[in-house]
């Protein structure tokens, strides 16, 4: 299985493509789509969309693992990255993906064990499970590689599961 | 000028088509796109894009007039309402639609003459303007004719102030 991890924003979108190889996991691809700042919102949302769909075939991923929204106080933020998992969503329907999310809590829990864990506790770990010498940069794309990488171990423990109960 | 005037939601998507004939405002199209609650979000949002996409080529609307988010308390509404508006831009400006958006305040001063008008009297409004016996229906269809109205009365006003000062 082959997972897109997405880490939604409209300035800075980043996206980790993890798949499984056998006991280990290998990342594919990473990186962050960027849109200028002087550009109206909706061409900026086309631009993540346009890419977003180039990104898919590219890797051909089997599943999305996006970030489940929690809006803050911050309205204006919040409204952006709503739009941009808007067009992700949209984007991956279109595709013929699989979508699935998780909260930062989440995937704090399945990559380090620990859902309070610190951000540079979660980068170093997200290092090592992808056997590199330092994280993915920046830190929206290993944000993405770690929801990637959540979802496979859930998906690794579901199926686990399944075989001793089956 | 084409008006094309969106409601955003994911449950239901009000549109309505209005344009300026000599003084007076015309109605060309008006209705909602309802996507099914059984279906996963991405899906529904997919809907949303290829109904739009539909719309925005039939009627050849020249702008779309965009109701701007204000969040409330109400977070799942709010993420809804965001990723229904992201992907109504993205679809837009992909569409190659100029794209302006108005908050409900500047929708009601711009329709009634007052931003604390109620809804009842906006939607008599509407019909009055519109020359219709009574005002479009569901009332997300009537919103969005209300957003299309608000942008033709301010571009007339722009044009006028234009001529005026020209």
């Amino acid at each position: 299985m082959r997972v897109l991890g997405i880490d939604p924003g409209v300035a800075v979108m980043g996206y980790g493509v993890v798949e499984r190889a056998g006991s280990k996991l290998r990342l594919v691809a990473f990186g962050v789509i960027r849109t200028p700042a002087d550009e109206t919102q909706a061409r900026r949302l086309m631009t993540l969309r346009t890419r977003l769909t180039e990104i898919m075939s590219e890797h051909a991923a089997d599943v999305v693992a996006l970030e489940r929204l929690f809006f803050t106080s911050n309205v204006k933020t919040a409204m952006a990255v709503g739009q941009a998992s808007g067009v992700a969503l949209a984007t991956a329907a279109e595709s013929g993906l699989e979508v699935t999310d998780y909260t930062p809590n989440e995937v704090k829990q399945s990559v380090v064990g620990y859902g309070g864990a610190t951000k540079s506790q979660v980068q170093a770990m997200i290092a090592a499970l992808l056997g590199l010498d330092e994280p993915p940069r920046p830190a929206d794309a290993a944000d993405a590689c770690a929801l990637a990488i959540c979802h496979l171990n859930r998906s690794g423990l579901r199926a686990a599961i399944g075989r001793a109960t089956g």
